[in-house]
């Protein structure tokens, strides 16, 4: 199959170029009978985009959401929900140095190996402004989760150097939308916008990491042996732009331990079976088991510099890549939405899917 | 798709349970005319089970592969290759304290949850048995691979508390097969086995790392944007058992990393367009970009330990797990063959996926 | 998979309600490089729309397509191509007294009971409206294939009681879109001509059966065991509206001769290997042979008659089901078009899978 | 995907050779929780088998079922299923003269065409000796399928110029066993037996026409556009060996209706919303409407004749084909379980597919 489908019952498809006329989906096998709740659908639009921040590039992007199809009378069809926005803000000319050079660590060199012909202009399709359709269809797949209780919430945990310690303990998630870091601990918050300040000086970007904690998902979902539930959240999130690395509860760190350390012990919790730690990040065996399930993102810094970099150009002739324009210092707050996005269509997917185990 | 296939064009399907008949698998679109080499796969299936090693458990297992179709005249015939390994040494009656008890940190209670009805023996479809479907698959892969020059190595990084400190200078990979931990660094191999050996008198278990170094991918594989080949890297290994995590090129590193330090910039080599540094590891916007593609998988410790465990059973009675048979103290080793043949399905795949993306 | 997607490396999924905003669809998988040929589409779109004929309903769809992405400079980018077709003509007043009833023969009433919520607007997602989407895909997979020289033609071989009889020597194909119902013999065109006229003034309506003629596909295209070339083809054209039957070659008719007669005998002709009859219809064992691919596609009559039927409502209550508004009296020529599309959409992805077939 | 693989949520993939080692397949996606009916299994395969009748070859398929995995204490595991049955009748030294000849209208040619390579020993892949595990797939998908009283049956309306004249009674369905042809009309019945008996001394061969009725099937099932529930039916049984044509309903014969004669005019019906006429055959807009679902399957004549027949060789030089060994007059009456197989398949795919529809 083509590369710009997600998912398998809950399918997303996704167009668009990041010069081109617009950026939009269809969603397909979104069930009948959800209540199409339109403010959620603003609120991801808006939290993904948070143009005010001070860490946000410039591109005011008016993202005006058309619904197409798939939705009647306030409530879901069953059939494809195809969706756009409008690409306004188009420039090309501000692109036409980048059609014989490719940037360091950006995906010029890469699609014009693959595919031969490339759309140059501000990465075309490889550009981050595809994930806008992620968080509408992730938007989407939140409602279906919100009949069921399901509960996704991400923060930023990291930025460059500075994380939020070990032991600190966690406000009630979700994180105020206050933050402009979208961190939910105060103190490092003031830090990691310290460091953002500074950076942003000195023409240099940032990256860093994500957490996510799934609330309410049942036991039983994930499909073994493949598609486990935590393999088909870590493709989500390696699918998105900058992402390097994908850990479930104790992840790298969990390499380190003693198994006697490690395992998650049974107890009765209000009745019910329940694991005393939850080093397992919710999932056993790629199926739910109830506890919480949480994972990490790490993303690599920006690849787009305000300082100029040596390079060289198609020809393999030297050349100074200017760094001009205004960029993100740290796209890690904006991803935020994105992450929960893609946990939204992974999981609506694996409900679904899960319908299916059983007589 | 329900869950126990891999890959689009090449598929792998498996099946068995630990204590069934047999464990096998189809391997589907596996190109025509290519050579099988039956001494590739029996070294790959001797890899996989090194029941000679300190660490390892009793199980005899003879596993003898029956190529049931797909061959012929030494050919690969571009039908499906079915392949099973029977299951001789079947003791039931070992596990029949299972059926009540959910092992800590296994599979026992989201199979329950999900399914209703399971094979409680020996983890039954959840074992780690599985993989040597896995390990069979990818070694046809390796097949296909081989006719391009593609190489793919793993190695032990980390076992418990040992890793390979950063700096070390690797010997020639792949690693020799006298090592017992697979471990290209001497030094390390050492206190990798000392740990084994002490833990074992604990009766407690190991995690550890394991990284892959795949060399001379052409760039252009990969499918943008859902289909990222470090996303289906991803996946792939996260479907093994015991992972916890998935990092390529930078990985967690690079999230504290500054853009600036991070970027790979271009330069003329040996007439390429290459890059100076590989921090992407080899992938960028999903394809591949000629370098080295190197990545990193975390797996936790083995969950069955020698020890007892107070843990409470289907009811929710206390109940003290007994530490008991023989088990293996640390799997690590005994997985890098498996990285490698996940990794071989991927990019099979994917190399097969990118002939249809040009005229 | 949800169900509004087709194909497998080259992929269409589409949307769009009859009475919604749009009617458009995402091609994944076209591959890079392919001029796009734009009055091709046009012609397409032209070619399902034909207002003017005297069979056609009033509805004047002024089908403006605009394409959204995947084509930069002519060519096609490899990413997906996304277009639409907004719908003008919306009179939603005129179904109002559709929503407690169903319309006999429609898909009113599998859609209330599939559901629950559904569009009642003209059919909504079920009206044929939405094959729109698929001459527009078909026309894209159309220029692909013409790089390989392969050529799609189909006509009308009957129209409700009249057929072109079996014997007559037809003119070259295409047929001259000067033929309002596009049958290549004039003498059977007139009768049909003349027999939907009769219909017409009777309030009645006419089915019929299209032929689609494929030349210059390479031996080897198909995937046994289950994607045969021919049950690919089958499941294309039977998923258009109103279609009851497919068949290949000698169709039903092959059923009832002897296999002396059937049997393709190997002839050399111009120094090829060719069969002497093509009652295979060009492909055997799911494969195609180099010979004309031919088919036959049957129609049922248009299920929305000009004159009362008698049935019941929703709640079970007789009701008059008044024939209002003007409708097609036989939608067969206009199909022309759509079966030519789901053949090139078939055919173009055969001819990528095929691809992956050999080292 | 490559082509051996069958179904969505509910999915076959088979393998095997006609003279390599073994048939089988894999049934994924089965639910847990059915109990098996070892009964229903060993039937279904002797129903394929019928050594005793009279047209059939005289290959005496042993054919002892061994189911590998996925079942449990008589009830499924919701995993894979495993099953093969081993080819012990191989005697390649009948097949070498076939290495450099293709037989008529089989499938020598396509597969020399396509593969490159192959088995060249009856039909190898090609063989109907691969439909065996089509059967077995099939008979779990009629397990689940009871659960939910869907009854499947097909007969033959067909054999070569013999079918029921269209007005016949029929008894009571399914088909007693003992008619050997399975035409549930005593007295064409013995025509086809006189045909048959004719046919078989000119050394010539029959094709035929297998009818099926699905009662049971509650309104909804079929997944719109592409996967309607008759377009799924047509795939699966075009992708039968010999089948030339599929038909629902009204099929070919409803062509030439008019509207007025074929609209399914509703009714009520003990207290249900029901059709008065079933020209639709159960299924409306590619969704079943509750009434019986009612197609045709066509099949050629079998290639392999008892006469010579006038051929080239691979090399294009003139070659008399021997009509030798024995084989099957007609296989039609072979094909009724084949047909019910994948019509079980297809049903119980739907029925999967289907609870995903609505929340």
């Amino acid at each position: 199959m083509p590369g710009n489908s997600f998912g398998q019952l809950l399918r997303l498809t996704t167009f668009g170029e990041s010069h081109g006329k617009a950026i939009g989906g269809i969603l397909d096998g979104f069930p009948s009978g959800v209540r199409i709740d339109e403010d959620l659908l603003q609120r991801e639009l808006q939290r993904r985009k948070t143009a005010q921040s001070p860490w946000a590039s410039s591109r005011s992007e008016e993202d005006e959401l058309e619904i197409l199809s798939g939705v009647f009378e306030g409530f879901s069809l069953g059939t494809p929900i195809a969706f756009l926005v409008w690409n306004k803000d188009q420039l090309p000319v501000d692109y036409d140095h980048l059609q014989n050079t490719f940037r360091p660590s950006h995906a010029d060199f890469t699609f014009e190996k693959k595919y031969g012909h490339r759309d140059f202009r501000g990465g075309g399709r490889s550009s981050a402004r595809e994930t806008l359709a992620r968080v509408v269809g992730g938007a989407f797949a939140k409602m279906l989760l919100n009949t069921l209780g399901v509960e996704i919430t991400a923060f930023v945990n990291r930025i460059g150097t500075v994380a939020i310690p070990k032991e600190t303990e966690l406000p009630e998630l979700p994180v105020s939308e206050d933050s402009t870091v979208r961190c939910p601990d105060p103190e490092t918050s003031e830090k990691m916008l310290r460091l953002i300040a500074r950076t942003q000086k000195e023409g240099d970007t940032l990256g860093g990491e994500i957490k996510c904690i799934v609330r309410n998902v049942p036991a039983g979902w994930g499909e073994p042996v493949f598609d486990k539930l935590h393999a088909s959240l870590g493709k989500a999130m390696l699918s998105i732009n900058a992402v390097k690395g994908f850990a479930i509860g104790s992840g790298f760190d969990g390499a380190a331990m003693k198994g006697s350390a490690h395992n998650d012990l049974f107890e009765v919790r209000e009745g019910k079976l329940r694991t005393k730690t939850n080093f397992s990040g919710g999932v056993q065996g790629g199926i739910s088991n109830g506890e919480e399930i949480v994972f990490s993102v790490a993303f690599n810094p920006v690849a787009t510099l305000m300082k100029d970099q040596q390079t060289v150009d198609k020809s393999g002739k030297p050349v100074m890549l200017k760094g001009k324009g205004r960029h993100d210092v740290c796209v890690v707050p904006r991803a935020v939405p994105i992450v929960e996005a893609m946990a939204a269509l992974v999981l609506a997917d694996h409900y679904l899917l899960n319908r299916a185990a059983r007589i």
